[in-house]
């Protein structure tokens, strides 16, 4: 394999970074961060533990990275495009439908990487934290918003934010134990439930 | 800490493996599975190693125990008294209400261990994955005799059964965050989340 790129490099270099993102993070799910050496990783991604070191200082920092990478992929491909729509309802249909197919498409190792954030140092945690309320923000300003609109069934606004994306994070643990078949049915299944649950009668 | 007990030991006996067992699963959580060493566990349940290694016979074996106590516990508090209402809606809201409490109340920490099953044996998994997916046809029983009855709106019941019980799951990560302040609260929330979701209109 050629070695990572520099962040911001060439269009090359970010596919080569995803992929390298993409082992890694596949390699600290089955193994668990504890349970991966940078040996392992180095390994893994088909560098020298020294070519390894070249690019990331240390587990922790390619922990930090590879959450900033799929955290990037959460802002490009569900924030930015459901943020053009207005409606609030048609908003968060999009972001449920864009983040349950993000996570078929781009990555369920990603995700499945959150629960280890707590090996990461202060610094770096605050950042990923930030970064994790700032969409929890996003998707509780569309439900508020629908709440202003009267479309709401009575309900709390947190709890219901809470259930809607702890949905979404479970689809990524169906889908690596193989059961999910039928990707287009899951997606309309999940935003029906959702809007189900939420809309006024 | 006085040494732990046989299984099918007296009430004292039971009540210090639950010790002994959230102790452990709460490390486990803490350093991950790969982190965690036969040292760090009889440190932290206050026994020498030798003296682990009289009661469990290796690492693997703790998470097993633990596992199979939770599930324990799982049939105990939630399946047995809910399977005596014959009623599936009451049946199925007295599930999702028993499951919140219990993870709330007897350990948030056992259902956040559960993603560390990939690292149990062959014969092991399959005892767990048995237990798990009973509970999952409990609750899928319970939304076919509801279809049945004609009270749902037309849904998939398999996708239905796999959120509710990862809303569950996701309580217990909220509940280690600190975010839970209000448990009856969020208990009915959620019951009423679900039968918003599911129940024809």
């Amino acid at each position: 394999m050629a070695p990572m790129a520099k962040p911001k490099a060439t269009p090359e270099g970010r596919a080569r970074n995803e992929e390298v993102y993409r082992t890694a993070a596949q390699l600290m799910v089955q193994k668990g961060y504890g349970g991966t050496s940078m040996g392992d990783l180095a390994k893994a991604v088909g560098m020298t533990k020294a070519g390894l070191y070249h690019h990331i200082s240390s587990k922790q920092d390619m922990l930090f990275q590879i959450l900033q990478h799929a955290l990037d992929g959460l802002q490009r491909m569900v924030i930015e495009p459901a943020k053009r729509l207005k409606d609030p309802e048609e908003r968060l249909r999009e972001t449920i439908r864009l983040n349950v197919l993000g996570i078929i498409d781009q990555g369920p190792k990603f995700t499945l990487l959150f629960p280890e954030r707590h090996h990461l140092n202060q610094a770096q945690q605050e950042v990923v934290a930030k970064r994790i309320q700032h969409y929890r923000t996003f998707v509780r300003d569309a439900l508020r918003e629908m709440a202003n609109q009267g479309k709401l069934r009575d309900l709390d606004i947190n709890i219901a934010q809470g259930h809607i994306l702890q949905t979404i994070v479970g689809i990524a643990r169906w889908y690596t134990e193989g059961t999910v078949d039928d990707e287009a049915h899951l997606v309309e299944q999940t935003v029906d439930y959702h809007m189900s649950a939420i809309l006024k009668r």
